[in-house]
């Protein structure tokens, strides 16, 4: 009975500071009950960091929060195919986290790993509540593409998919045509968007990058004004976003991967805008593998929804939220 | 001594309704010696319609404005690379004006080209007057790539370009990401826009297209007030605009390449946004073979302007200056 | 002690009448006790046929055999890349055996399937015996490459790997340029034929082709004296052969798969000349997806061993072997 | 009358000391009336080496047996596609002639060039004498491809052309799977080898091989035997063997491009086995780029004979005969 209510959620992410912020407000939605959310795991994957450093990024976050209980599973880590990048440009640090934090006593933690792959357990949880599972995919999609090439029928299974990742217009942040998580597996991204079984919801790159007419959470309000909320959660993420952020002089924060959460648990405060499309991936072009392909000829059957723009100045009362504060969102 | 001062042009194109509209206005430039416009000649070349209807077109335009003194040349028949294309929309017409008129008597029209090829014909007014002329590019890039790769030092002697083709944001209206002009000729479009010696101006496909936000020239005023101009040149184009607009709908008038000449010859009327890039085209991509490339991430130098945005309302009165009304633009 | 000195072997098929000779001669490796054979299991994927009928085959095969007890997995049910192949030439017909049996009971044979997925019963049979089992692979590579992927670890613990796949010449049967195996799965061949851990010995496509010069085993032998030893093995397979050998008019009988088995077992009968090469796959060529490319630059290290020429007259006495005869080998 | 029977020749060159030889055979046979032989003229193209040297290396050859009156034309500096190539070996050296000689009074050898670009000479040649002229193409095809653009009814108006370049079992000298001249340029191969009107005679570059079983003619035999007659072609040629072969230690002397013309002037000495193929050229392979591709599966109309294997042990004759040797070939 309860469980028919429940909201199901896989978080596949490669931690990366706006992954954690992501995971933190995820737990937070659970904990305050809204919509009924139900965390059934975290799937680790290859991505900003190595994927030993995003297991340790993992347990890190939820200890801070108190929720050792969460399981948290290995996955891939590399892409499908074994194309060297060259142009990585670790935003996150080396370690994914700023390289901030010590990484005593690995044993330990590689020990509170589950024994299960990450991508036989995406199919297991799927298998398990069937159609009642969403999965939020804030890494390359090397894990979920390798769980429908085992599983034909895991296409079946799933609810829906939250994807951070790709682009609308073709602007790059790793290249000059493509965004980072789906130019890290090109072929991942291509299996998962053709998926047509598969209910999609897809933030790009575009709507998290500053436009002139547009309103913002600035990193100034970041830095001191939600630093000044004294508690653990700020007190792990400041100097991770301070170092982050801090090389590259951004007047904006827009965590992409904790504004993709906004959109699976708060739609009517941060979408501004959405168009559904068919969307694919460019693999083998010069400049352009990896890029986000629309169909703006309409000659194919849409296949996801695509957020145009987002009101990212609500980004400011989510963090609130998350961090803890009491406001009714 | 008047040569000094003189801005010569050279017109290449795949006429095209919008192709005729951007000829009338050079013409009509050239006529009011505004900005001392000199018209050396027009290069025809394959795109819109085949390489004869193409030059059928164009003397058709010199004849309605008594102009048989204006050279023509013919070009290239097809594109550098003899890939078949399926989704030609012939927009324009089988014949590229909307199959309208009759096509007798095309021994005399044949016999009143130049015989000089038009390739040999850019580089020896180029040779001619070195920095000195202007190249207006409103069809497929060949003819302009073959005097490239046929005379190393062109590049050296070409004062600019305008062009119309390719795209900013991979939106596409011959595939899903590509432009028509760029599509017909990729590889032309490669070398033209690689080739940092030559000063560019591109007119992408996006700033043509209807938006929200946005004034613009209606086609209702195009077909109702315009042609109540009654004159030789709405006698011409009237039936063409009627018929090939007629068939897709749009409620927007903007000639794309007559679009393109009044960046040239109005550019404080037209362009309301630009910007500077490097810029390339995509050849191999499944989806975006003939795709303009921006570097987003200005790893390379800066080879072209790029229009961002027009003023299509004011596209009204250049019209109505184009067919012979008395405005002072 | 005795693990110590068996040969563990494990066959992932697409059978194929070619992959079931392949499969019989293994087995009879195994019972006359030749190399201390061990067969761990056989793991089906998709190519010749689609997988249910491969599961099929393979019961067939080992029914006729008396081998109920070799265990059978089920593998991917497609390529990595979902992408459609028109001209897939179904050389076996539609269910890979000729379509000659009737598919009864399917229910009854599909519970006979391990419950394992033949990609984790890979991982599995590495990790029990490391370093001592070797993969006799004679479709599609995609099998074997999840399982690459989903465990970075795998290719330590593989003993070595014999495929039946790509080409040395771009000489192509399923298109110009490209040999089944290797198209069907050119990502999956990719991921394998790169990854340098592990030992690598190939048969391509060109060795099986009749030349001139070279002695051959008929089909008219195969069909008329082999045949004549008349026991289950040639009932099973004499129509299937028949069949699929009579469309297409060759002269030559030289089954692939079981070609690569006879490089694996006798090796000094069968092999004329081969060479080390690095070895790759073409992914993105307009003619050349899936052709295998050699180094002939020999710029990196050699990472497999390539088959170059074969005694195909000696294979005569290796099919009467595997079908029952009592030839010393 | 006398034109009717003659055997009109333009020959297309990099020279390159293959190319040189080949030249000189030319004239010989042109001097000793072999076949009715006219040289029209020498195109000449980059390669090997740039553009003013391979002019500067054709006046050379052409001074050297006193034939200054055959026309020299200038044609493409680079090829369609500006890609540059890392891996330019410069196996001719430096200057295309193993930058042996002195380089002095560019400014007379310059002016001694025709004043057309070879690219229009090509097509007037074609249009002089339609049907009539053989093209012996033995660098990369740029001049021939641009002439094919810029005058559709070229193809229309050439006899034949003989090509030495591509390679028919993706063995590369450039790259691993691409021949040097069709490396070169492969919009242009691909250009021409596609152009269905033009009866094509290809010389690729896996006859030039040795092989175990292949007589050959030896480059020791070169370097002694036919040095000692000491007359200015081998004073001339000598040095530039030497360095040139010198450094990459082959045994076997078997310079490419004059094989080419021997199977043109004797092709039943030189040949022993050529097939019928359609030949076309991949343009996109990340490994394949400018490989020759053969449809083995007969889908297309042959459009080339392609050689296969030559009788390399009678060029040592041919090459006596070239150098003046009074011998009946
Ligand atoms: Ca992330
Ligand atoms: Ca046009
Ligand atoms: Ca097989
Ligand atoms: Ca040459």
């Amino acid at each position: 009975m309860e469980e028919e209510s429940q909201n199901f959620v896989v978080f596949d992410t490669d931690v990366g500071t706006d992954d954690a912020w992501a995971l933190l407000m995820l737990i937070r939605a659970e904990e305050k009950k809204l919509k009924n959310i139900k965390i059934l795991g975290v799937t680790c994957v290859h991505g900003n960091t190595e994927i030993e450093h995003v297991v340790r990024n993992v347990f890190r976050v939820l200890d801070t929060v108190n929720r050792p209980d969460i399981p948290v599973f290995k996955g891939a880590s590399g892409p499908l195919l074994p194309i060297p990048m060259d142009n990585n440009p670790f935003f996150h640090g080396v370690d994914g986290f700023g390289d901030i934090y010590e990484h005593g006593e690995d044993d330990k933690i590689f020990r509170r790993l589950q024994k299960e792959h990450a991508v036989t357990a995406l199919y297991d949880f799927a298998s398990k509540y069937p159609k009642k599972v969403t999965f939020i995919l804030v890494g390359p999609l090397t894990n979920f593409a390798l769980c429908m090439k085992m599983y034909p029928d895991f296409a079946d299974k799933v609810k829906d998919v939250y994807i951070m990742g790709g682009n609308r217009k073709g602007v790059g942040n790793i290249t000059s045509c493509a965004e980072y998580n789906f130019y890290c597996d090109p072929e991942a991204a291509y299996i998962v968007t053709n998926e047509s079984r598969i209910t999609k919801i897809i933030l790009p790159w575009e709507p998290c990058l500053p436009k002139p007419e547009q309103k913002y959470t600035s990193l100034e309000w970041r830095l001191k004004e939600l630093s000044a909320i004294n508690n653990p959660i700020t007190k792990l993420m400041d100097p991770v976003d301070s170092k982050c952020y801090g090389r590259v002089g951004r007047k904006q924060w827009c965590p992409c991967d904790a504004c993709l959460m906004a959109v699976f648990l708060f739609p009517e405060l941060i979408i501004k805008k959405e168009s559904k499309y068919h969307v694919s991936v460019e693999l083998i072009g010069t400049n352009t593998r990896g890029q986000m392909i629309l169909d703006h000829k309409k000659e194919k059957a849409d296949n996801a929804r695509v957020i145009e723009m987002m009101h990212l100045e609500n980004f400011k009362e989510i963090a609130e939220w998350t961090v803890g504060c009491n406001i009714n969102l």
